[in-house]
């Protein structure tokens, strides 16, 4: 499927009230839950998705339609949530997700894009040229992948519950 | 984590909301598409959770609580609702499935299961001897196996679309 700005738009202003719907008031058994060592729980998924709506995705699109002499991306620091939001309750980390995704997408839609702005570049750190459209494409894949992992991550608290059955449940081996 | 009634009942409640929230009202460019020929689409995954709603949890439950002569499931057959549900609408779907879903929860609640019944035992076609505490970990495991399938199925629609960004996102390549 090619890079579409209305479907990319609609799956981003779900991902906060998924989250929120999945998460919110859930027993810290579930929501504090890792894979092990190193890895993060729904709370730490969600204290990285506020960082992205901080430092990444609309900054970096500004980066790019500004054209201006350095197109070149600050690194993003992908433990920043491990630092930042330990204090914080995660229904706070919610309802602060999604304030701050709801004002990057009224940012979206104020810039109207056109085909000429969507294959923009701006220069990546490790990859080099990447296109606007890539750069919005990869925000609409990288919240999908964090709900995938949250579920991901309370399934695996019931590998051996299942006993027999885990034969079948795929989720809990990946 | 052992199994626990209240923290999984926690979990089964939230998954129709979850999908509705994610799913509800998005464009069949998402919710018709799959991971390839003989995979699913979010609309084939929703048709199978209210399959499953139906006629593999609350009846297994049952058959293991009745202890009668026989304890031994009816196969589940993971491919009906290919045949059922063509006709619905997506969102007719949801309603049905968070209806269903709602009328078990009912019914299990009234149970109020006690331990010695939660060690009580079934006769499943492939495993043999499982336990009704391990049919109720698999049933919140294998909801949260279609949450995170739903997401990987949308992800994968912008496969090319995210360009060199590929690389960072493992839910491409599941």
């Amino acid at each position: 499927m090619e890079f579409d700005l209305t479907l990319s738009i609609a799956v981003l202003e779900r991902t906060p009230p998924t989250l929120r719907t999945l998460l919110r008031g859930l027993d810290p058994a579930w929501t504090d839950a890792t894979e092990g060592p190193e890895t993060w729980s729904p709370y730490a998924i969600v204290g990285h998705l506020i960082h992205g709506e901080r430092t990444n995705w609309v900054p970096r699109a500004q980066l790019i339609l500004a054209q201006g002499p350095s197109r070149r991306f600050t690194p993003f620091d992908r433990v920043a949530p491990f630092r930042e939001s330990q204090s914080e309750s995660l229904d706070d980390l919610l309802d602060e997700f999604a304030r701050l995704r709801a004002a990057n997408l009224t940012t979206l839609a104020g810039w109207r894009l056109t085909d000429t702005e969507l294959a923009l570049a701006g220069e990546h750190p490790e990859f080099g040229v990447v296109m606007l459209r890539q750069l919005l494409a990869t925000w609409v894949v990288h919240d999908l992948g964090h709900v995938a992992q949250v579920a991901r991550v309370m399934a695996k608290q019931y590998r051996d519950a299942v006993g027999p059955w885990r034969a079948y449940l795929p989720i809990l081996t990946r």
